[in-house]
């Protein structure tokens, strides 16, 4: 699920918002439920770890702020806690027994990736040019102008490997529960030369995550809920084409001629493709609350493999 | 474990010292796991909860602050994760293959406990009596002087009824993970008249929490790690006598003396009692860096069913 599945853009943010959120989100997940599918969900975190960054600026004095990969920690309890509460409350409402867990989760990246070498993903409070200046010469942050907005920071975002939490969150599928997991990509690590795990300061694309788990739970489907309720060529063009059923070569073509943004269609898409050659026998994109219709096969795009064609 | 396990008196509470403190503690955990036993571990989260609501309180203009149920539920991940990782690094620096699971966790409390209409755990920052008198009014907190150092506001502390998620905590010790949950008492929740969960602003005592929880996973033993290496009597009194080895009558005795104060050393002795009665065979209360020569008998304060004197 996108961000959006638990704070809308323009809503400031309180608990209450993102209940009300997480509330309809719930339901459809309990309908897929029903119908007999056994789910792990995973989850953005951009506008959390956003306003928890916010706060650690403001109260740099008094509190000593937190590394990234503890930020993201604290989202993962804190979304956790809202989405599995809900759960359990449509769960019950509807009759369901069936335990809920949230599993905090590790995803395990390259020391050596190359994206350590190139920060690309902004997060975090806007600076002006002359504190953005001493930021970087004091911490070694890289940043960027954003937007005509201010300076941001940027941080790497190195590709998933694997969760490390994998064979819990398999035990728990297979023992009934429904498992939250790998919020905002996961919590990044790395492994050190001793073997040691090392937490570091990036963003894991949640959807590149996203597949990676649905791969070592050896799910059937991945549905990626996102904010438009079809995936297109041209979009928000006049000749705009949305797209229903697309195999894996075409969403590869399709990825190659620039049709899908960078950090938004794009890594769906490749997390697409990367699913059904891993094995999976469908990917859904669609939106959030068209997740039961698009399973059932009334929309969304669906993206299959070459010999489903 | 207590607080002090996470970060120590005086400490700012930066991810390094924290990490660095959960370090030895995890030495102490393996060393215990490797002597044969099944761990679950449960930890208090005060100092981390109080950093976030000053963190909240600084930027509260600019993002809206959280329950005091969500600011648990962010520590259950922030230290949940530096405590998993510290545990999996020391297990595969020892060549012990096992998985180490961090369980989000609620816990059930009773919405007529009396203690919500007593207010008596404080928490959060201090503030001047004007702000403090403004607040009460605004919010509705109950709030009291502490100590000459300004107010701060009073949450309740109500009894621990069941843990929410005791039945997966179960199935994954059963599977041979250690799992991590209870985090700082649990996430207190309500469950309202239509069966839903809600979650309350208050602090449940993490050792009536670690008691519940020692017997719904069925524990043989409850070991509460603390900042003494044994319980006193006359505690730092000229007469002061370290207790080794007693029974519950006796511990029940001692309490109803007073020699166990309430908030430190009471929930510890009122713990120990209540899992002895509930079928515990075995409570040590010791100093952290002792568990495992008070496991071995060595030191530390056991307590015995009477049967056993």
């Amino acid at each position: 699920m996108g961000g959006n599945a638990i704070l809308q853009r323009g809503q400031r943010g309180t608990t209450e918002e993102q209940l009300e959120n997480i509330r309809g989100t719930a339901a459809s997940i309990v309908t897929i439920i029903e119908l007999g599918y056994r789910v792990v969900l995973t989850h953005g975190n951009g506008p959390q770890v956003g306003n928890i960054l916010l706060q650690q600026e403001e109260a740099r004095t008094i509190v000593p702020p937190s590394p990234l990969d503890v930020c993201g920690a604290q989202t993962q309890g804190q979304l956790g806690y809202l989405i599995q509460q809900s759960l359990d409350n449509e769960l019950s409402h509807r009759g369901l027994r069936m335990p809920v867990v949230t599993v905090l989760t590790q995803v395990l990246v390259e020391a050596h990736d190359p994206a350590f070498r190139n920060p690309t993903k902004p997060i975090g409070p806007f600076y002006t040019e002359a504190k953005a200046r001493r930021l970087m010469a004091q911490k070694g942050w890289a940043m960027r102008e954003d937007s005509g907005r201010g300076w941001r920071r940027l941080v790497p975002s190195p590709k998933p490997l694997a969760i490390w939490e994998a064979s819990i969150i398999r035990k728990l599928v297979e023992a009934g529960a429904v498992v939250i997991s790998t919020a905002g990509g996961g919590i990044p690590v790395v492994r050190q030369a001793d073997g040691r795990l090392q937490g570091v300061e990036a963003v894991i694309d949640k959807d590149l995550a996203a597949q990676i788990l649905a791969h070592e739970v050896g799910a059937d489907s991945l549905l990626i809920l996102t904010d438009v309720q079809q995936v297109s060529l041209n979009y928000r063009l006049p000749d705009e084409v949305k797209l229903g059923r697309i195999t894996v070569s075409q969403a590869k073509q399709y990825q190659k001629e620039g049709h899908f943004k960078a950090g938004s269609m794009g890594p769906k898409v490749e997390a697409a493709v990367r699913a059904l050659e891993a094995g999976a026998r469908c990917v859904i994109i669609t939106a959030l609350d068209q997740a039961v219709d698009a399973l059932a096969g009334h929309t969304g795009t669906r993206v299959v493999p070459d010999d489903d064609a």
